[in-house]
């Protein structure tokens, strides 16, 4: 696997406008930056061992459990930590999702297997997955929404998966980085799933929601006391950096920020995907998207491709090739502020119009 | 193994002056806090994947080739992600010696093998190691001056180590956390051999030397381009985050604070074994130091313990029971700041005088 990732700007020489990255376009909230700046004087203190002021603010936040929660250095180290953990020997991946899925499984060097969602579906999840969850497979990583796509798998199917890994022992990893920036978050999150079954883990991540990528902090929410035993042996017992604890739980106390982000999201997106669907008949056509980024496929204009043409005007989108189950076609852009938004449909617009 | 560590000031409900951290007693340079501080606006980029700035800065302080540089979120994240990486059968450890290689090594579940630290040698290495060293064995983790003894190998003895090693193809890492302490740090130090041995890694870290645990940033110095891409595929690929990267450089570019450190440990560490060779009589015994911390034995005096003595007066040392090859009779204290070592030094006299 190629580790191609969205907010790599350091590639170029130039400024460009971002649209690779798929964090919160409102920014780095002042609340946060100030907890953080005021973390820098406790830099010559060990990080607390135990996390348990972050945990207790993260559990509040979420309404579980503060022992149910760990803490990592991002929701990607916790990834990693998982799969070092529990080792799985057969995991079951859904083709296209996050390339890291993959690559922690591979660093096991242990079998994968994948569910193709398929373009025909809009690649949604379908219920024939159902057949694919027996007792051959140990682990199985769900990105909801899914990225790159932006498709949320519904409630019902989700708890009907859960029931097949718990009946196969599987364990159903939930990588919720996404969810909440949908309106149906409350609806479609398995955060109080995760309260009730030991067979199901939670990953959330700071990075999205409070667009703190630099920072590095993430969480799993964790019933089954076995796994968490494992999780905190087979890692350092330091992965979250004082400052990164600070700005957690300053950025778990704002309770207006998500609908704020969700409200923005959904106004921006709607925006973009109608100058898209003005576009269609050029060649372009989206996936709806349920979370902060759109996926869409758009053919190539004088030989020169997408990517390269808004490269042109200094606008960096995300390539999609790499993804196992998508080609060169399908390109991934998120949402950013107003003003970015419309110096990219502009771009669309002048790149593909007459 | 249980996970006791310095620097824990969370268990206490009270301030404490913490003798048990091994950081660096100047504490955090004024340019490292203002980079930190500069990286906060950051947060909202993704860390560069490739850290190339972080890199050139060691590769410049270190005088190698910043190519051979991995950094990680502490060195006990690189400890971590070596084992899990190169996944070795049989590993040699030294007893005692810095718990978390062994908690390491037990999270791959392989054998670990123990070369026993003699107190009557003053817990120094001796030469019968090398018999130790053979073709079963596929790593050997050192610290040097090693924690908790402060005791420090020889560099002769380390080169036939090192050969002994590359006979045998066992990776050897050397933990150099605490070598920048010792004035014998260039005559000792192995970072030039790393240079041009394959089989040779050098771990070392801000944590201790820039005053630095709460912000997580270490690093590896690793030729061999096979075991680099293990490295880097085994772990998540955000591992340094932007505060770090951005006060890392700022701390290779502080070309005096080392000297500093060093004259001031020395002097430092000078007055603490004097008071506690008046002390000998009273059962006191220390094991002279290369690093900044001074390992001790400590009689209990009418059926109290000197932990909880000195607890009493609000000073936190480190208890050693919990080292494999260590009892409850010893003790680590680290040098700190002139006013409290004074304190220090005047409870002991308290303590055990008369």
């Amino acid at each position: 696997m190629q580790r191609i990732h969205g907010g790599d700007i350091y590639s170029f020489d130039k400024d460009v406008l971002d649209f690779s990255i798929n964090t919160n376009p409102l920014g780095i909230r002042q609340e946060i930056r100030a907890a953080a700046i005021s973390a820098i004087g406790d830099m010559d203190k060990y990080p607390d061992m135990r996390q348990e002021k972050l945990k207790a603010a993260i559990g509040k936040m979420e309404g579980v459990d503060p022992d149910h929660i760990i803490c990592g250095n991002g929701a990607s180290e916790m990834i990693f930590a998982l799969v070092t953990a529990l080792k799985p020997e057969k995991t079951l991946l859904l083709s296209p999702s996050f390339t890291e899925y993959e690559i922690a499984v591979d660093s096991v060097r242990t079998e994968k297997v994948f569910y193709l969602l398929k373009e025909e579906n809009s690649f949604d999840l379908k219920e024939d997955i159902l057949e694919r969850i027996n007792g051959d497979i140990d682990m199985f990583f769900i990105c909801n929404p899914n990225n790159p796509t932006g498709r949320m798998i519904e409630k019902e199917l989700l708890k009907r998966i859960l029931e097949k890994c718990c009946e196969n022992d599987v364990c159903l990893v939930i990588d919720e980085s996404f969810t909440g920036f949908s309106p149906r978050y409350d609806e479609c999150s398995m955060v109080e799933e995760a309260e009730r079954y030991d067979n199901l883990i939670i990953l959330k991540s700071f990075t999205k929601m409070y667009s703190l990528p630099g920072l590095r902090l993430g969480y799993g929410i964790i019933k089954d006391p076995e796994i968490v035993e494992k999780l905190e042996k087979s890692r350092a017992p330091w992965s979250v950096s004082n400052i990164a604890e600070s700005a957690g739980i300053a950025a778990c106390a704002l309770k207006k920020h998500p609908d704020n982000t969700r409200a923005f999201i959904k106004r921006e997106k709607n925006k973009i995907c109608l100058q898209m669907s003005y576009l269609e008949e050029k060649g372009i056509r989206f996936i709806e998207s349920e979370a902060d980024f759109i996926l869409f496929t758009a053919p190539d204009v004088k030989g020169k491709n997408l990517y390269d043409l808004l490269l042109e005007r200094n606008m960096l989108i995300r390539r999609c090739g790499d993804f196992r189950g998508l080609d060169g076609r399908w390109y991934r852009i998120s949402v950013q502020d107003e003003a970015s938004n419309q110096k990219l449909m502009k771009a669309l617009k002048e790149i593909y119009g007459d």
